[in-house]
């Protein structure tokens, strides 16, 4: 399904901001327990179907968000790349995989409700669908992923697959936690998104360097 | 908060049946969108308060089913910790961490919701510390990281908690996965359980023994 056409002016705003207070919501809530009539009311929307006629279904919606930050990242990854463009350092690539996001993050400025956002969506699986298609399979990811295999040849197909999908989650989960403790006034492990990173990053490669005892 | 004391014979029945509804129903929601009622029903009770009357709150019965679980899992890892006493391989350590939940899952047969459920109370930070408590801060998991961090002992004390963190969103949520692929009838990445663990095992070896370029 595709939205209904941007209209100029007053429904620009106001699709914007049923998008900010979705993400909110989303990210504090759960997307599964959040309704349109809440959206609505937090982006100050008095027609009960605001939401429903600017974005349609809970699923397009979602899509729209991740589309919205979906553009950054994808911007900050072609530029990476691009900086990186042949590299034999398996490091470099693991670096394009994580900081378009902690990147975005950071010039979100607090407080930031996408990184929750999509660890909720990637929960579900029918939603995570939706982000995968949105914010993993695209052009500059595939060129990063390709570039990354290319260090690391010796791995069978569905370890590749297994040790993607661990990268995954660890970036995801990880970024979700630390917005998280920034959220509640606990501390978080690293200081800063780009310390967050770096974490990561040294433990991503780690895991796609260690050893293969028994593949699938 | 305790729950009111076990009564014998058809208490202990209803219990059971409470507990196993309750589980399945939150792996497959999501926690908070299951009501008492709808846990009853699927227990086959009629009275609308006996959820209520057998475990108290939802934070009491998420307690009771990660408990009930985690008397096996911690059998499981004093065994697994018994085998390898003074082992100088970081892969045993490793192992234990992993084998424990695997093995329980394993044991359960098909199908099973408790690696979906661990993943649902672990996103929702007031669970979360209810499953650390009864499944994480034990006994053998303090003896099991503390094997674990003698064979890292570079590591900085942030690195430490850090790298834990990221071992247990691996475990929690690649089992989750598979689990979840199994339920929907998609195919998983490894066949079974015990080839899951090895190949969580392959790549948290490969997290903790790598290069730290930046501490926190």
């Amino acid at each position: 399904m595709t939205a209904p056409p941007v209209r100029p002016g007053r429904g620009r705003e106001t699709r914007a901001s049923i998008l900010a207070a979705a993400e909110r919501l989303f990210a504090e809530h759960g997307i599964a327990m959040v309704s349109n009539r809440q959206i609505g009311e937090a982006a100050g929307q008095s027609n009960n179907y605001a939401v429903g006629y600017h974005f349609g279904t809970k699923a397009d919606l979602v899509r729209a968000i991740a589309r919205h930050h979906a553009a950054a990242t994808e911007r900050r990854r072609l530029e990476l790349l691009a900086a990186i463009d042949g590299s034999p350092d398996l490091r470099e690539w693991v670096a394009c995989l994580v900081r378009p996001t902690t990147g975005h993050l950071a010039s979100l400025g607090a407080p930031t409700w996408y990184a929750r956002f999509i660890a909720q969506a990637d929960t579900e699986p029918a939603l995570r669908q939706i982000v995968i298609a949105e914010v993993v399979a695209t052009p500059s990811m595939r060129r990063n992923l390709e570039g990354l295999f290319a260090l690391v040849p010796a791995l069978p197909e569905g370890v590749r697959r297994e040790r993607g999908d661990m990268s995954r989650l660890l970036i995801v989960h990880m970024l979700a936690e630390r917005e998280r403790a920034l959220h509640e006034g606990t501390e978080p492990a690293r200081a800063t998104w780009e310390a967050t990173a770096v974490g990561l990053i040294d433990a991503i490669v780690g895991l796609w360097l260690a050893p293969v005892t028994s593949p699938p």
